[in-house]
């Protein structure tokens, strides 16, 4: 994880700011003759695409993504394949409307990046967000859908709300088919609608609110990952909290398990007709930084959005006390459209580690 | 972070297996003319050692860390200096007791590391957890003796323990002055008492628990850290994930910024005396990656250990079904000793980004 | 050195095939606060572009460098300055004509890396070489270009062609300002004209020929450089050997070190009036893996096209024998627009070592 | 290649210096299973060890290397095999007499290391070199025998000295037995002769000579490398500059190619019994830095010890003009015992890439 870079044989690295003229991503060490065209990742950045609902900013952005290098079609391949070249993505800034930014330009929004970004660089790309916009998890998106053709179908990554506010979903109700039925990736239809309503209000109060999505992978084999310092769980938890505005990730049982006593907490094994089975997951799939075939469980949290209505006090450039609000067009909840980069992020550690593992098995 | 190495200008690359010869460090990247010897590391060792108290593991190991190289005396530096090269740290293992593995060595223990090494490797040094043994993380509190004095006096990093199974400590008796009194490196000393009793009925019962460790560095300045894959918070997490055991990490207000509101969860500014102060520190001294100049807040949750007296269904390595319970010398809470492991982590994060900064910063 | 990317604080990823939409380079890592425009980097870009005389190929590419993302300009900076974000740079290839690449599809040109491609990746772009075409090479003229600005002005890079085929300058003629009077960036003008008789005969017979370029860089400091694995000249000799057709490196005195005696090849040191001086230099700037202050001088060797029109022996893709000759525009002595590509690279290889000796000096 | 690590997934570390109480090398990425004990390793030490011949510096060092870690020997494994975990070698110094360093203390020895290092660190272990001394090779060499073992038996890996002085063998009478017939690794009984009387006149004026070695890989498949930073030719090279005193280096012919023609560079392909056969081999196994499957062929030029007996003039440490001549064990042409080194280096990044080409077509 260098700078803007992130993996080790299968590398994205992604560039831009939130209103330049586009973002991206370069995906390095892609193996070669995998099917891969712009149809093939364009849903997941329709997922994550802003302007879905109410409940999310209204700014328009179409979100096409252009391949510009690294997959080749000729008669041989059958459409086009991925090269073992770095595939180029980039996704052009539509909505970047030349607008007023002046209180974001000369304030530093409270738990806003823009304090830190002019204490480290001195100056600071403010339009939007810059660099520190939400809007460069798009890229991420982009990438994580290569990903997936690198884990193959065999391997399934999908990511769910289940928590808005105090408010958690029933985990008795968890359907995944509800997901994609309700505006909040949620996967309890009942706490969708009450979150709807919680949202309304909100938003009329012009505040935001924090949430906590949930990765599930299923289908992974046993033995992926590495000791000690290139643990799976580490590389995960890396890669959520490398998401804007995430505070904190578990695996499994997570903060819960420092409650438990270890008869509890150990996942007791069996013989099924498939190869071992484990009677609980409170490991949420691996053991000393290594897959046990089991679902693979990563929870993270997101804080609230700090761009709200609602006046607080700050400082300006020249350290003048001051106060703001931001208006704009701000996602209430941040955590709504971090399920897709979430599930991205995941796959992208994934495919890394898929690699790795086939290499420091080549003996 | 690859395999065993961690960092990227400040490298931390550890060896060997709890019942091996020795086990080591190299640190690799520490700049030159640092005063240093083996008195300044063994302190930090004599913390995390075994055997120092009944709740720990009764094992003993004196844990006398030796530098092999990159160290200097002449007379020009009056007293042993670093000199830009590796600096080669053993500690020889002293009571790796030649005895009857065989429990360990033909069943995997549940909830430990046992399964997902052979599933990978098909070769296990099975001796006391061999790589995967806590005993690793010797080296690395070593290492963060080093890094510490990368960092200088004016970065002050220290843990405490702040849950020990369900009972978590008053925050409003904390005193740092009390996390040496007592064996849990309590900061409350009323409820260390309490945790005492509460181990001594699990030692009776051949049980273990889980635990929260809290780690708080002050005097950083703000601007250490970078956006995107390299955030600050995210190489916390990365790091105190890699710890035997750990299941979870949090940032300041961590997962109950979930249940916040944005005006709540955005720490307000105003100037102080010595420049920009925040009214609260719920994003634990981290915003988009980069350090804000307060306390960084981080807190990890430990697992109980899975290496307990109570009897527990698993299979053997020709994955016939059994059961097992594991006797010898482990610590019913290893939480307790992954504070000062947590410190060290934390210190070899900061170490390197300090000089990542440097370099970053050269223009 | 991952894949597509060269650096380890100041990173450059490049990106694209030589016919498809667009070539790029993502550099990562560069400071913030380095005034920096597209005009900076295009006049770089007009020295290697093709097209520019007779003796090289006749492609007319533009090569007009956009910069989408990494620098900004407000009230502030007066101007665009570099953010420390990513600085995504951006070349549309224009003269990729649709033509029969018939040949080059189904045979391997031998002397290039068709085969080895379809060895490894199964899958090819063939046209015009995709990405083992030197047109990637436009694509680190760029990202040397941001390196130059990171190095500042007291640190000059110049290169020059000192042999093409047999024939090698007179170097009691060496005129750095007639580098830029002649076609071959050739620092003896009596030699450049015996070349392009040289080459126009070439031309005539369908063949090629290999060439000479030394890269000298003046004003660095002494102290850049590590060892053991990080030498500055180890580098350099990464960085050289990664561009098309280059089969060896050499440092200062280089192989004809072999047959010197120890009086000979160590450079002597007496005091200057600016501090030590060295009574030669055989050791071509470096010593250990560190800059002694001296000029940095590297060579390299850079065989002939494969791509010519006589006929050669070969296999086609289904590995039947055949034979092949090569049409269409190609440089018959590819070692010219080599020079600013050395240049660049040697550039890119300093600004990492800049940012990294000022990180490791950072205590 | 981070400061002392060379590798990506097989990657080795070295530490120590010359006359400090070890040396080692930490090899972490080795897969799991391959038999490995200290005997295996010793061999190769054996052949770069001192004081085998009057010829090399008398220090006496038996080099006995150590395995402290990553190997283990059960009732399943019939031996000792890796684990899959960090293999830690150690080397103890035995042969560090304490002496008088004066001379070496305080002046810099023209054409070593010693200024740059006092230049960038501002102290320096002067004892024998310290880091910069040749010893530091003996880790390598010990790493380059567990490389070896991960190449497997079907890959083939010697080297030879081909020049001394001035004096070059004659290709013709090229003969791999030799090499171990006589003190200089020569393939040429003949010119060895020669070498030896060159020697014995260099050795009694106190003088030294440079050498070239060559490397010479057979038994590689196809497709072992990759573009565009991480091509094997510039791996090569890179590994060889960093051999102390290394100067220069070249594939296939090298600077040769610089006069050559196309017809004549580009090796011609025609079909064989088991494949693909070249008619030539200019290009020295690599195309496009991805291995052809002919035999790879590396060389590179070794300077002259710069320790020798006759007088110098050079500054000391407080910059006053001083005259040096070094007494004491130094080897008259280091090129000797870079012959195994060399062996070595190019064992080392071709297991590298054998694990990163498993890895990168793990689709």
């Amino acid at each position: 994880m260098s700078h803007n870079t992130f993996g080790h044989l299968f590398r994205v690295t992604t560039w831009g700011e939130s209103h330049g003229p586009a973002i991206g991503a370069v995906i390095d060490g892609c193996p070669a003759g995998i099917p891969l065209s712009e149809a093939d990742l364009q849903p997941w950045l329709d997922l994550r695409r802003p302007g879905t609902s109410r409940h999310v900013t209204p700014r328009q952005e179409p979100d096409q993504v252009r391949i510009l290098s690294g997959t080749f079609s000729d008669d041989r391949t059958g459409g086009p394949v991925t090269t073992g070249t770095p595939i180029s993505l980039m996704i052009e800034n539509q909505d970047a409307r030349s607008k007023d930014y002046g209180d974001i330009r000369d304030k530093w929004r409270p738990g806003h990046a823009d304090y830190t970004y002019d204490m480290k660089y001195g100056v600071r790309d403010y339009r939007g967000g810059g660099r520190s916009s939400a809007r460069e998890t798009a890229s991420r998106v982009a990438a994580g859908g290569v990903a997936r053709k690198v884990l193959g179908d065999g391997i399934s990554i999908r990511a769910a709300l289940v928590q808005v506010g105090a408010r958690q979903i029933d985990r008795a109700r968890w359907d995944w088919d509800e997901v994609s039925n309700n505006p909040f990736f949620c996967p309890d239809a009942a706490t969708a609608e009450l979150w709807a309503a919680d949202m309304d209000a909100l938003r009329t109060e012009g505040s935001s609110t924090g949430a906590i999505v949930e990765v599930v992978v299923s289908g992974l084999p046993a033995g992926w990952g590495a000791p000690v310092y290139a643990k799976l769980d580490s590389e995960m938890a890396a890669a959520m909290m490398t998401i804007n505005a995430v505070k904190g990730v578990e695996i499994g049982a997570g903060f819960a398990s420092a409650a438990m006593r270890g008869e509890q907490a150990a996942d007791e094994m069996r013989m099924g007709e498939d190869g071992p089975v484990f009677l609980s997951n409170h490991n949420g799939g691996v053991l000393g930084g290594i897959s046990t075939g089991q679902d693979l469980v990563v929870r993270f949290a997101v804080k609230p959005t700090s761009s709200i209505r609602i006046e607080r006090r700050t400082l300006d450039r020249d350290f003048d006390e001051t106060v703001i609000e931001t208006r704009g067009r701000h996602d209430p909840c941040v955590g709504i459209r971090a399920v897709p980069v979430g599930e991205a992020m995941a796959a992208i550690v994934l495919a890394d580690q898929k690699l790795r593992h086939a290499g420091q098995s080549a003996f």
